[in-house]
């Protein structure tokens, strides 16, 4: 079955799969079928030979869609079968589907009238979103993008109908990983206060973007390999199938039933929260789903239904390296490769840089710990878990418990460094504040994918973590100039006292090469990159570049003298570099990559004003707006009007009311 | 047995509690026994009755020290023997405890060396802090305030004593509501991950604040009351205790009695997450608990010890108002009646206005919810509770669901309002970001404690939400300048179509009358209350008196014309009228209850700076620092700088260097 093909078959692992693999649909563009599906309601003409047709349409334009723009093909080979059940069974929008993460939702979105050239370019700038939004149809009934909302969010809607006294239908589909995430324990033991129906959908791949961790998905597992569940489900699936009025049945003999499982097998533990289990099931079979679906869409109490997906189901190589096609780059069909490549290779990643400087931090002190949250590979700890896993630790997707973990081992002398993203970094906002800098306890924080993940969107840019982390006390906050100072700087932070936060851009660095041996960097001291006088250029990171591209703009078209100033260090920042210069100046920019609300040049403004110095200031950064999706980083600036043409613009407008040009 | 006495006597409810009740120790001030405790090893040489008569002693004294400064009675009455038995069989600061949120700590500071005026003087400005504090004690291994935190820290301290290969323990002391809180459920997830050591203690006392809520509870209470476990664990407790070497026995005969256990009884929550289930145990009996404690200890797995406590046991009315001693204000021993005052009664708080209007806002219209997070008296939705229940939801100690569960609500048209202090919602900061204002939904958060809680200090001041909202895109936020202007603002923001957040001080309000029929305002416009032409102060909420204070002297002594403006919206502020007077002004000056990095004075900074007006600004606000706890507001503010006086000064002198005066 996995023979070579212009695109790979399908390749059911579970046996009982109702996926028909002998189909022969592997042109380009949408199949036949998919076609006729304008919307949910006409999946209800189709037999079961067209559904599983159907799936196969949908797998096929998933990869070929994916393979051209990126984005999250395993997943959604994963789901297929399950959304097309939840539409037969639910009508939305008058029903609700709340998708944990939603990066599983291209189901969703085909079959729910965007399966045009809006799907084709999904994730680009002419595209549709990569995860649902409310915004895009009125069949996204809930947005998302980081982890763990669903539950709690469907709970919100349940109880809302509840009190509006509607008929209407919630379902949270949320992975097995959402269970790592407290919110959803949050939620689950609310379930029952909150309402008498709810159905949620367990989708179990044993992976959220990594290999889950810990003990419940370990759980989870054994429920699935249980010889005695399996049976009392199979005979209760038999049921369901075999007996006219099966359903009805089965729900007179409900209670007895759950007495008889809680005597015989290991109680749920959903059962403990009150929310009936059904399953494990096949998350292939459609028809099987179906029914349990029904059977839940029915109950007068709240169902959770345990559907067992395969990651990546119908692409081997999806199946093969679930990691990394968890959220694929462009990839060749036929090998499953990455995209041949015209542009010349790019400089390392500050990830990999990251990662590796990780491995030799730890290797030369073994109290050097890596924390992640389910990211090993999106931050570059995996280097460190494959060289020195003794000394790294993957706590999930609980970003909350992976800064109190990594807390708790700074009381006893460790120095731990959390890899999280800007975005997830927000999640600890509260633990940051009360138990990292109120304790003065010496953590660092690599803050991945600060400014802009493009093809994410809005859910995913770190644009607001130089403002959320300026007004907190104790911390040192820094971004890196290229990957050699990102070393340096964790060097820096590895050897100082207090809490420690390095942002740093998504993906390549400058290519600039990596000292032998990291320098340390004293607290507070930025970095002069270009003398001059009138016009003082203050920039963060990446945004460096722009500096001496509006530097050069600058002297040429108006004869000012550009100073250029690496500012290294958000808090503190360097304010007697920074008073000198502004004494002098006949303007000061600021450029950074995050919000001008409350950011960097907002810390600037206020540094001149409590100093007395009038100096005119001219701020670049984002504005107050929740920043869309789109193809690369220079478009969306574009869009935002931040290309270097329309920051020179601004600031030439700006010398101009001061009569300086 | 409850005889009124000048001390209500111990009232032992669990009628296996060791607690001797036959003492006469009243006496005020500490008794014989406690006086000669130095530190924990002085326990290890009191035999049974001594400790007996200790435990009373220190209950006399939490009674009397609370009475006159108020502070967390109930939970610290509840955990007598619990802190005894810890001491007895752990060594700090060896081995370490994690109090959970930290409140019940005062009985480990009295055995820790902290029992003299700093313990009588607790909570107020010459004493201890009313949680535990790193820089207090080398006893307190981290500190806390804020409810969850423990068992993450704990296991990152587990963690951390496997890597550097020490011998010591690792307890963490949860309360039952910590279960609710996500963040714990994360770390339980992780438990058997990250340490094979690691002893958790549930001290169950079925309250948080307010009674707990949610699956969780009750699951805890069904293991308390179910014959069989409790048989189980009888016939286990009796083996420990009846036979030599009894431990050891039990040890081997280990996993036999896990197997039967699961065979016989609803297998435990705890052991699904991998984690050794030992209890219930009645925690008043200072011998079992001993003896349990020393099974944990020397475990070679996770282990959680289920200890069952009366919250304010020893203290009949604490026992009988469990809420109102949960953290009482000063009260008369004998009746337990709040101690009467000698000023006159103060204006109705913030709190209650705010749980008046949600009913009279709820009775109107059945749209508008009220959610907490186990703080409906604290935050005065008790009110709602009590008159609208149906329209009002306590998800227990779960901010960030609190918040989605808001969310979804939203989506379908209802009015939720989330009543939750400032600092907790630090917790639901990405929430804000990613669920709410992302997706613009229209919720109202009412922001209690923004400013000062003195007595709590720095893990309860709301002192960073001015600057953590302002940089989030689509929200408004507003800080009322009385009561009444409250009702207008939660009127105003349940007519928004957008998030709405209103900030405001713990306790009374300004006596003014409320409106009958609350006033819609204009989104964004600020209220000028002085008019005036050379220095234009901006303050929010109290902060309006001190202005007028000001306004006062400063037009006395320096004879400028002082204009006052209520500002009421920090989002969006009123940037017309603020260019406006600054374009004429020769000063502004902000006054805000909050940081000054990022908070209001900074966006008025910015705003001037983008207007490219150079008027000199002076914003007075909090410092970066963490502030600690103290007597009063006005105490603490003093030793800040911010006392009328030293806001007087400091602008005087901002108007020389600019030679205004």
């Amino acid at each position: 079955m996995d023979t070579p093909r212009a695109i790979p078959s399908v390749s059911p692992l579970l046996k009982t799969s109702a996926l028909n693999d002998s189909s022969e649909n592997t042109a380009s563009g949408q199949g036949p079928l998919l076609d006729s599906i304008a919307g949910p309601a006409d999946l209800r003409s189709l037999d079961e030979t067209q559904l599983a047709k159907l799936a196969e349409e949908i797998r096929n334009r998933l990869i070929e869609v994916t393979s051209t723009n990126g984005g999250h093909l395993g997943p959604n080979l994963g789901v297929v079968e399950l959304t097309i059940a939840l539409h037969l069974v639910f009508e939305t929008p008058q029903d609700q589907f709340v998708f944990d993460t939603s990066h599983q939702g291209y189901v969703h979105k085909l079959l729910t009238g965007r399966k045009g050239p809006e799907f084709d370019n999904i994730r680009s700038g002419s595209g549709l979103s990569g995860f649902l939004a409310r915004e895009e149809s009125p069949h996204d009934a809930f947005g998302a993008g980081h982890a763990g909302t669903a539950l709690s969010a469907a709970l919100g809607m349940a109880a809302a109908r509840d009190q509006l006294k509607s008929k209407d239908h919630v379902v949270a589909i949320c992975g097995d990983a959402a269970f790592t995430c407290g919110i959803t324990m949050e939620a689950l033991n609310n379930v029952t206060a909150a309402t008498k129906r709810l159905v949620i959908v367990l989708n179990d791949n044993e992976w959220s973007i990594a290999k889950n961790v810990g003990a419940i998905p370990k759980y989870l597992n054994e429920l699935i390999t249980n010889p005695i569940y399996n049976r009392l489900h199979h005979d209760f699936g038999s049921l369901l199938q075999k007996v006219p009025g099966g359903d009805q049945l089965v729900r007179l003999g409900k209670s007895a039933e759950k007495g008889w499982k809680s005597m015989m097998v290991p109680s749920s533990l959903f059962e403990k929260y009150g929310v009936r289990y059904l399953g494990p099931i096949d998350g292939h079979d459609l028809a099987l789903v179906k029914r349990y679906l029904e059977f839940a869409r029915d109950s007068d109490e709240p169902v959770i239904v345990h559907v067992v997906t395969k990651k990546g189901k119908g692409y081997k190589p999806a199946i093969d390296f679930p990691e990394r096609f968890h959220g694929t780059s462009p990839f060749a069909v036929t090998s499953g490769k990455p995209a041949a490549k015209t542009e010349p290779s790019p400089p390392p990643a500050y990830q990999d840089v990251f990662g590796q400087a990780m491995v030799r931090f730890a290797k030369a002190d073994s109290k050097v710990i890596g924390i992640t949250g389910a990211m090993p590979s999106g931050t570059g700890l995996i280097h460190l878990s494959n060289k020195v896993p003794k000394q790294f630790y993957d706590v999930g997707i609980a970003e909350e418990h992976a800064v109190l973990f990594a807390a708790g081992m700074a009381t006893r002398g460790l120095r731990p460094v959390c890899g999280i993203y800007s975005t997830f970094l927000q999640r600890a906002f509260d633990q940051i504040i009360h138990d990292v800098c109120l304790q003065n306890l010496p953590i660092v924080f690599c803050m991945d994918r600060a400014g802009l993940s493009p093809n994410d969107g809005p859910t995913h840019h770190g644009l607001f973590d130089i403002a959320y982390l300026r007004m907190v006390p104790n911390l040192v906050a820094m971004q890196p100039r290229d990957e050699d100072e990102l070393v340096d700087m964790m060097h820096t932070a590895l050897s100082q006292k207090s809490p420690a936060f390095i942002r740093y851009p998504r993906g390549a660095g400058e290519g600039v090469p990596i000292k032998s041996e990291p320098a340390a960097l004293e607290i507070g001291k930025a970095e002069v990159l270009q003398d001059g006088d009138d016009i003082q250029i203050w920039a963060l990171g990446p945004m460096l570049k722009d500096a001496r591209y509006l530097a050069d703009q600058l002297s040429q078209s108006t004869g000012q003298s550009v100073g250029i100033v690496n500012a290294r260090f958000i808090k503190p920042i360097d304010t007697d570099l920074l008073l000198a210069q502004a004494a002098k100046a006949k303007l000061v920019v600021t450029l950074e990559d995050g919000v001008l609300s409350g950011g960097f040049g907002s810390l600037v403004a206020e540094t001149l004003s409590d100093a007395n110095l009038a100096t005119p200031l001219h701020r670049i950064g984002w504005p107050d707006e929740f920043v869309a999706h789109g193809d690369s980083v220079s478009s969306i600036r574009a869009r935002y009007g931040l290309s270097p043409e329309a920051m020179l613009e601004g600031i030439k407008a700006k010398l101009k009311i001061f009569s300086l040009t």
